[in-house]
């Protein structure tokens, strides 16, 4: 790992010095048209650079919307001294990455997540990729940022649904921490957001995360601790995709949160009043997503299908408390399909 | 590098030990159709895999071919454990490295080369890619095999093109070595081969590549030595492609040695008697690529957007003698039209 997080809200003159140390004969800056019109005119640095614009959305976090940006590339005169600046959401970071992580085999690259989901997830740890044939991030790369420069100064103009996603990210590092850290966060408000309490929050989410990736950069173990809620919460967000009605990434992460402690509490003695709050918060926070037993069938083979499975097996990462992770799971159709039916009494649908 | 090289002409015990080894739910095998017909009925430990066939041939070397291996991944249902193994030339083992390297962030791939170009260059040290935008490996990925069975045994069904354009690779890497090794290829028949004589000077090949790649795997410095011909080689392969009319990548990386010699001589005191051993030899074998002054320019532009160079110079690796190699160099445009028309008198042209 050579991924340099800094954590600043002077991202000017920060990103200024990356740029300036880097020796880099062009510098590109990969935005969507949100973070074109509200986050790039506020970094003078990047006043010269190349800008590429692709769509904003999951949705277009696809194998087109990167060959486009691979053609932007190419025809800005991008060389393997070029610097790729990706200032976004986590479609943006992603994609960025795994653009920049291929185009002649590897140009460097600098995240800057304007959304909190991104800071306290995506645009870390060196995953990056791209939509395919309907599975998300079925297609990436391992590939470091040079840097990331992590900053909540961006969030003010963020919608309160975006701001509750990357919450839900934050609250599942709290879970893989400790049950303070976990109480401390159902404890805060998520708004109105306060710009330097939050980053003090980011960072110290951001190092639960950073501390499991070091010892496992290229998820063969322990890294799957970071899965938790997220067998599920794809499930639920593959489901609501191909249903026509897609959810935010992190209320899916929340309620898959909730579904995945409930296997916890099922199969590894997870207490049953941590469960409570946690199904309490969710549910005033992100509401709950409508399933019925009609649905199980496809959800669980959509879990089947999640990477992180092998030889078709449901495979969750499950803890014994706040802090004690077990990962790597494999879970029966019946205990999946009760706790489904015990998620669906938990948030009264 | 964890990649292992194993040179034996016992294929299939060797990877039916590797297979047996790995613990993989799946293995896929990558052929072209000359492949499939030749060369996987010999391999018995391979029957029951999936087979993802592609067609042959640099041309198909795109990313609709490899959109095309990620959805057959797909729906063979290719986990994070599955083993896919690249049985054919560089094109095949390119491919489908880079197939491998990106599908799900990234599974275990072999190389078993049946060429000799792929044997002794692409299918050892990492390197995948697809060529792009008229771009040779433009878009791609730094990855090892798990494995690569390197042999000759298959190199007797062979187009005498196929064996004299990996006999390119050994003779740059003769040149990179010493005066011994590169008289010892030179004074050598390519034709007819003999295979266990061929085994020997292949390993010897493979060794000089191993250890440049060994102190650099990602090409930051010395590991450019290997570039030697190639800036002008692939100049000649893009031109020769938009023409209509390809050449083999090895006949191009020949003829580029010459001229890259030829600029060797010119600017590192490269002595002319090697310089005339080599054109005899290239000329006498791979015949001469015609070119006339009026395609210096477009060479030139060809030779600038090669992924060695930097801010729009053009960059080669140079010999001041054999063994002595001198990488990044900066060449104008002046010194490469000299040594285009040295290259014509020498071959005739």
């Amino acid at each position: 790992m050579t991924q340099k997080i800094i954590y600043s809200n002077q991202v000017d003159t920060t990103l200024m010095t990356i740029i300036g140390g880097g020796n880099y004969n062009t510098v590109i800056v990969l935005v969507d048209e949100n973070t074109r019109r509200l986050v790039l005119p506020k970094l003078h640095c990047l006043s010269e650079a190349h800008v590429i614009e692709m769509p904003s959305g999951d949705k277009n976090k696809t194998l087109d919307t990167l060959t486009a940006v691979w053609q932007q590339l190419e025809r800005c005169g991008a060389t393997r001294k070029s610097l790729l600046v990706n200032l976004g959401g986590g479609v943006v970071t992603d994609l960025g990455g795994l653009a920049a992580a291929t185009f002649k085999r590897g140009i460097d690259f600098v995240n800057v997540p304007t959304t909190l989901l991104a800071a306290v997830d995506a645009s870390i740890g060196g995953k990056t990729g791209i939509n395919f044939m309907g599975l998300k991030n079925e297609i990436g790369a391992f590939a470091c940022a040079r840097s990331v420069i992590l900053s909540t100064c961006f969030f003010d103009t963020l919608p309160i649904a975006e701001l509750k996603s990357g919450y839900a990210e934050m609250l599942k590092h709290g879970m893989l921490s400790s049950h303070s850290d976990f109480m401390e966060l159902v404890e805060s408000d998520i708004m109105p957001i306060e710009l330097e309490p939050m980053l003090e929050l980011l960072h110290k989410s951001v190092k639960v995360k950073e501390e499991i990736v070091e010892q496992d950069p290229k998820e063969h173990g322990q890294r799957k601790a970071l899965n938790l809620g997220h067998t599920v919460g794809h499930a639920f967000e593959s489901k609501a995709l191909a249903d026509g009605s897609p959810v935010p990434h992190g209320y899916a992460v929340a309620w898959g949160l909730v579904v995945e402690a409930v296997l916890s509490h099922m199969l590894k003695g997870f207490p049953s009043a941590d469960l409570y709050v946690l199904a309490g918060f969710v549910k005033s926070n992100y509401g709950a997503f409508h399933i019925t037993c009609d649905d199980y069938d496809e959800l669980i083979g959509l879990m089947r299908h999640d990477k992180k499975s092998r030889s078709g097996e449901v495979n969750c990462t499950l803890l014994a408390s706040f802090g004690d992770v077990r990962v790597d799971n494999s879970i029966g159709d019946d205990d999946i399909k009760a706790a489904l039916d015990i998620y669906r009494d938990l948030m009264g649908i």
